[in-house]
């Protein structure tokens, strides 16, 4: 059954060097789109669900060239404002063995860091829609973005939407002089499910605990509004290997998915997004322990495709999390 | 020594997306040339056997290119038919980690599906020959294909050459109304030797049983020509990571191979052909043991070559056999 | 802080077949440029050494080719001759799995092969330079490298500059009439580090010790200069998966690296070469135990990296040492 | 202002030669989607009109390809069927010179053409529709496909909707045992516009005319409903240099369009195409002189672009049509 | 003889997309670096002078590349500065026919910009310079860019260098509240050499002229420093098809250069700093008369090489203006 | 009718830069295989003659390369040594517009080069046989292939074979100390048909004409087996846009081709060499005059196909000739 999602987020270029050239030898680049909040949408339109980007973008090619993406993965663009201005770009370098992965950033006074959304009547955007999908990287990069960001989630919250937000703390953006701590707490305050590991609560909420339950605790007591707290366990023994493990704290219990053993990770990008999708289609369709598998299988596959999104069907998490097929060859 | 080696199938165009990506990714594809017996006729070929495709194409540039394909290799193509009609295809979606490879095959109507060599005098073709190889793919096309397979495995025997057939049951194949178990027995009672699983036996032979040795003697029971069962055990942890161990029945025992660990798959389409390949070669030139190694290790060896053909030479099989210079830089 | 830098050496240009493709399956070819002693001066020049070539190329674009790739590399070309001739060359297939990587080498009467050095100033070449590195491949090829060698050694020696050689015994080449054992124990008579394993010793010094610590004594007592003997140790799983140790011999104590595991190999040519540059590098900065760390860290990475150059960081290398971030994703 | 249309044809995968590539020297093909309705109406929508197009595609990830294709396009995809079947395709060898460009149809029995519409309310289809546009491909294919054709037009007839038809003949289709002048005359009376050229109107109206005016006259005579005739003239140097002028015939008056030098054509498919959506976006928004330059200035621009598609902006084409900045650097 | 060359300008990353694709076609990208005065000073290396780019750079990988990318031309890089920032970019698609090549440039905000180089000693930098250039780029690009150019421009003049500069007026650019009027007079009064034509010298001159002679003179009323006044003229017959004719205007004749006719462009993008840099060659070297015909040749062979910079040896150039050899093939 | 051809010459590994880069720019090489008389076999073999090629090539994987090369274009490979050795290489940068195109050869000391053809019974190779190919190319290379040459012209002649040679001087070959004077005419003096021009005949035969006529009366003069004289002109206005034209003289009259315009070269290299094929092949099949307009035809229609191999069909060919369907759209 198809729920109506919408969510916020910028969606940029992604230049990546080819195989696992570095940064100073590639002569040529894979141009893609993603953004954490697309991607998460891009899951879910995949997967047959009705998903709306709220975004802004360029009026040029580039920009053109992130809608049709957008559009390619049926994602209705009709809140995606475009003015003059430049791009959000990131650059990736794909790492291997025991050489890290390294993204530089090129988002800073993009087109989406100055939409204010004024001139949207927000209200009308939430009518009918079941789930809000946010996260931290927006408040994190411009005034201006902070407030949409604020802005939206009032409105989603007035029209009853279920709202997660994945806190997604990253240390290098938070530029523009406000500390998290100033604002995200308020942000999060309007959320029923977050995705938060122990950084992130600290940065974010000021929660400075050891224990994932003890510190997911903590933030319902500062939230209330919060009922599920999510995180992925990554142990990276080098670039091409890792293994990922799921856990969900909900008020009565935590639970914890499978492991999964990745020893020849093609792309890891967008595996956080990828979780996040699934959670949210878990959450919809199944239930939360479920959910969680869903979520770390859908992720587990993301890293097997090039690219931020992840083009794995229902089917195919199933699946993964069934333990059936795997790596068989399906003719 | 050189041998002389008959096969007879279908030769397609195999278009695989670049990398890893999945078909919705691909904005270009290799174009590269494959199909079971013309696998294991390349193989052989490239081990300076005398290798003949009995086959047939179509009468336009994509038929021609096959055809220059297959002489590259050295294989004989004058038993190859033209006509007007299309070319068989298939898609290839290579897969990784926990994500399956897929194969869509676009076979059906082909122009070797309505060859029926009718005008042909078989008993020439097998003049001198020493081995003929079929397998069960050819049967399940089409009426025509079954009744060329029938009358050239006929033509074989009245020439005293000895016979392969590779079982290799698809459930999607077998659409044109007629089932496995109307027609393989027929065709498997002309060989001595072949290649067989568990679920080919139950399928083309109606042989219930869980133990390899039983099904193998029952499949002796019903068609006395046979004197070898070989199959290959595959573990497939993942798409990346595979094992294999190659098992050989005889009336007088049943040996087993080594197991290769194969965790970081190249390309494992024409696997089972490069085992078939090595089989064959190794029981013209080597005895049943050697046999079976030779034909495991050229399975291994194939994992690691991109493309349907297996390009690596008898002394690269050898060493692998006796383990030495494995994954050596070689000046 | 800069040392200066000498090294001798050819630089060829490398034709790899891209992914996984063998010889006779490629239709294009990566064009790089590699040769042992230029890698190691490539790795310290990207370190922020001063480091000059001494070498010869032909007076051609793909001469001019391979000097502006020096350039960009930062390394001093002024003692680099040019004339009419040819260039040397190299061809890689890239292994994976149980199959070994090949390399055909074509670098017979090159440019550099010729080159003798009788016009230079060679006192002038090493006024203020800190170390020269040679090793085996350039008296190997030639009666005139084999005296230029000579020559340029014995430069170095009269102005004090400290020396490394790798001694790289290759079968193969030695094709000039001379023997290792004729001219390798002279020339390494001049140097107070050299790289090399019992296999090297044995041809090069008619050492024939299973002990690496006795041969290592042996080698000194013949060569009284030697104050250190470093190798990697590596063990070879599959050409996809190396473990690599290394070892550092002084006339006080041995000692032994980390181990490495390296299951998912991107590139392992200039492994070795990464190695050397990482003990000069740290043989100049650094004690000698961090000095054999940071080499095989460094050529750890190097595995890591397409082409025969290592182009990774002192950062990136200290940071392997410590085992910090380890494939994390940086952003 | 955007108008509705709706388009009824088939959707083919395109693989052609890169570069200027022989079939039988291809290793790889670059992968599109293309069919003369669908390239149509990829233009319009393009140009910022709602574009819906009615077709069939099978239900594998090619199918799922090709619509995703069409929705990056911003086409409605609300009308296209979905079955289990073949992918129509075509194979594109891109000439240079005096060599022609060559096509290999492979589209015999796929998804579309066995596809009659019989479930759909055609009438609420056409509610509201400016448009509809077919093209004689499409009755040429099979009898399903004919009579779809002719439902479809019926039902577009019957809501008033203007109707276009790209007459279209081609000789190597029309296979299954009707010929065009059968059925084309009875399609074509549901038409207030047409493109056909003197061959065209041969072969399907059975008019053997050497004018065009009196070919078109009599067109007429026989289906009144036509109002308007256009056509091409391409006069053909070489496959990289052509001439191109469009002619348009009225009840009273012919007029022709400028004519235009193409000495450096990189992409000549869809160059049809390109003239039926100009001629169909300026008739709906233009006057009749206007739609004509409008259509071949489109056209030609199509010619610079690879693919079938005529990814050329409303305003690129206006400026052609006006001669400015032709050719100069923007920035 | 080699001659000291200094320049100044920012060096951005070129982004462009494969062949004739468009924006919104393209999956990669190749990627190289330029600019308008990196682009002649490359040139000039390449022709053997001594060349030192005045610039800054970020302090991230993709400064690091630029940088390398410079060294590899030869072009001494001690004066660029390095700091954390944001690189320069620009997008180039590929016209073709009567399709316009477009960029779209992304350099707002760069490092480059912000660059005021109030920490160098620029009489230190200019000792013993044989010549300066310019551009009315740097100037257009910020306020601290514009004081930048005047800082150095007065430098080069106070130690008696010759100076050129590129008026280069670009309408896009200068959006930081000056108008060109109001600073270029100044920068251009220290220049011998500058590059304009008509809408140059109206816009930064506010000389309102349609003779070129006659603005020139009014220039040099203005700007007594002024002894030549270049530009080249260009008949843009298509994107693919252009002709180049060199003027030259100095005090006592204004000379003109023969016309070339270039009917199969491949890349335009640098044939005006291909001019520039054959004009100030010829000016250290040649006569007047030559130096407009060197200067027109060479930016005639820019058209024919990929990317940027005019890699073509004086040689080719001289013998392009003789008319020898003109496209046959050398062996 | 098949007609049995054998031809002698070297096949090198023909490395080219992609699309128009230059040598300094390209960091890769598309792979292929090439060399006069080979490139004459392989048009032949494509256009169903009986081609053997007299060669020698490496044992190694670029040898076997070399080999399957040649069994993909149909040509018999049992005359062609192997031994240790070097593969003779050339590389290609493929120039555009008033830039030339510039090979370097590589093929000094190859294999070929020091074959000399000893243990082979020649006569028995030209049982049969109807053809024989040379070119002056051969006997440029060392004494060995020199006299390798004349021992197999003067077995062709004995046995009876009409005999052409293509004296293709080249001044940067005949390098080992013989002049071209001192055994081109000896060689010459063995064939019926020869392709030369003015500069040919100076060089070769020390025949210095102005007169093409009188220069080919001379050199019949000297060596009365000669009955056939062709030539190509070829008008070079830039490396994109040839004119060619054919001229033969016979005693009775000189005959001249229609005259072609090439204005959008694709790769020229070859272009004298699908001449030549075309003429034996005319020379085979029809009269003189056709055989020269069929000679200029494949000539044309090879610089349209990427590679040194004329890939075009003796019915393409055919229709050029007569003008028809030329840059016509073949479906």
């Amino acid at each position: 059954m198809r729920k109506r999602i919408v969510t916020l987020g910028e969606i940029m270029m992604r230049f990546s060097t080819p195989g696992h050239e570095r940064f100073i030898q590639a002569g040529n680049y894979d141009a893609e789109f993603g953004g954490s909040e697309a991607n998460v949408g891009v899951s879910l339109a995949y997967w047959q669900q009705d998903v709306s980007l709220i975004s802004a973008l360029p009026e040029n090619d580039l920009g053109r060239a992130a809608m049709r993406y957008l559009r390619t993965g049926g994602i209705d663009t009709s809140y995606i404002a475009t003015s003059e201005g430049r791009m959000g770009l990131y650059f990736l370098e794909n790492g291997a063995m025991q050489r890290s992965s390294k993204i530089i950033y090129d988002r800073f006074d993009s087109v989406f860091s100055h939409y204010e959304g004024l001139n949207v009547d927000w209200d009308q955007v939430f009518k009918g829609v079941d789930w809000f999908h946010w996260s931290g990287i927006t408040p994190a990069l411009s005034g201006e973005a902070a407030s949409l960001c604020l802005r939206v989630l009032q409105a989603a919250k007035r029209n009853g939407v279920t709202i997660s937000g994945d806190i997604n703390y990253r240390r290098n953006l938070w530029r523009y002089g406000i500390t998290p701590l100033e604002i995200m707490p308020e942000l999060i305050a309007h959320s029923q499910v977050i995705i938060a590991g122990l950084t992130d609560l600290a940065n974010c909420m000021n929660i400075h605990e050891t224990s994932f339950q003890k510190a997911c605790q903590k933030a319902k007591d500062r939230c209330p509004s919060i009922q599920l707290v999510a995180t992925t366990e990554r142990e990276s023994l080098s670039a091409s290997h890792n293994r990922l493990t799921g856990h969900l704290w909900g008020k009565d219990q935590t639970i914890q998915s499978k492991t999964y053993d990745m020893p020849n990770i093609v792309d890891r990008i967008g595996g956080g997004d990828a979780f996040m999708a699934g959670l949210i289609y878990g959450l919809m369709h199944r239930n939360q322990k479920e959910a969680l598998e869903f979520a770390v299988a859908a992720s587990v596959l993301k890293h097997s495709v090039p690219g931020d999104a992840n083009f794995v069907t229902v089917d195919e998490v199933d699946q993964l999390v069934r333990g059936e097929n795997i790596g068989r060859l399906l003719r």
